[in-house]
């Protein structure tokens, strides 16, 4: 098994994704939020670039809900924004939810081209690892980073990936950046939680007063729910 | 003092470097053998883009010297590659050398902003830091990678001056990307050589019989030369 990682959205448009299981990662907090939201209920995401783009899509679907943010920040007229904690049963029950975030769906959008498209987090590290490995096809976990540049979090994210598929006895060729991944990864595995706090952008969304969201993100192998994303869809197709 | 690295020149085109001091690293080749080059004797490097550039520019002036490479391998009609060993004393002493490589000369044409710019390898590690402390401007190091994608060789390289810049008792403010740089390079100070070895463009460079290149630029702080890149030239200003 072939194991890549891009580190930003540029860095995979520029990689070949045919034929590939991708895995997109925002730790903190997209994906995360996805997959506590498909554990509470949620039928599905549409990711989209825009604010604008969002808005028009609930405005022709009055059932679908709005959730988002810009640097963290709720925006107007939304029914959601992009902290976990949001995302409670009574909210997103059997419901599409329309979303747009800073990354995340840039992500997304460059993810598109591959076999098959993932969506992954800290919490669901394990079923996720399952999952590609039933598949058996090379890997690429694709990093949403911030604004197209490295994050610590979804790299460390991505090297749990690379450490678990190693585990499972499968022969791995890893690139640079794989086993870059993974080096990080070894390095701060016993406390997750920890580096989510001491990265840049976990020192920013605690200095928004988001601590509690980023806890929720280090819940290491909570969820064993694995979204898909396909004609531009999230959902679980099991 | 405040610490970044780019692991990609489309990174690095990203970033702020107004005030700065930036520190290109082609680590396996470019940047070690100009260090080489000036150990040596050679007079200044005038890096450029183009294969076509290069060969007007050498037409233009005759005593100048034609180097450089694609994909590491020799061009037609260029007096030297890029390997350390082709830049012995008795070519390169009190020549101009204009040198086009693949991923380098990219790097430092991304980094003209920057106040100061300096060339980095494995060689003069010790030397480069003693001049970034001496600066006393924050620090922005600048990896060539691989075709804007990440490669190991020249983000350990930027490890180690991030860890030496520590080293030094200065209070430093670490970016995810300088941090990430610094575990990394950590975890194969004890052997360079075997890192450069193993990495994906070492495993090239031993495939192309290139090996003894690949020992020469895991030779750590065989070198006092720092040189500086300044108005189109790379040079020794003291």
């Amino acid at each position: 098994m072939f194991v890549d990682l891009a580190f930003t959205p540029h860095e995979l448009e520029k990689k070949e994704l045919a034929g590939k299981s991708v895995v997109v990662i925002d730790a903190l907090r997209a994906t995360t939020t996805m997959t506590v939201a498909f554990e509470n209920g949620a039928r599905a995401f549409i990711p989209v670039g825009t604010v604008e783009e969002a808005r028009e899509l609930v405005a022709k679907n009055p059932d679908y809900l709005l959730a988002g943010e810009r640097r963290a920040r709720p925006l107007e007229g939304f029914h959601l924004g992009n902290s976990p904690r949001d995302f409670r049963p009574d909210k997103v029950q059997g419901k599409t939810i329309v979303m747009t975030t800073t990354n995340g769906t840039r992500a997304l959008v460059a993810a598109r081209g591959g076999a098959e498209v993932f969506i992954g987090s800290f919490l669901n590290l394990g079923a996720l690892c399952e999952r590609l490995v039933e598949a058996r096809r090379d890997v690429l976990i694709a990093c949403s980073g911030e604004k197209d540049l490295f994050c610590l979090e979804d790299t460390v994210c991505g090297g749990a990936i690379v450490e678990r598929l190693e585990k499972t006895g499968h022969s791995l060729t890893k690139t640079d950046a794989a086993q870059a991944a993974k080096v990080l990864h070894e390095q701060c595995e016993d406390n997750v939680h920890a580096m989510l706090c001491s990265c840049e952008w976990g020192i920013y969304l605690e200095g928004l007063g988001l601590g509690k969201d980023v806890r929720i993100c280090a819940q290491v192998d909570s969820s064993k729910v694995v979204p898909v994303y396909r004609e531009g869809k999230i959902f679980l197709d099991r």
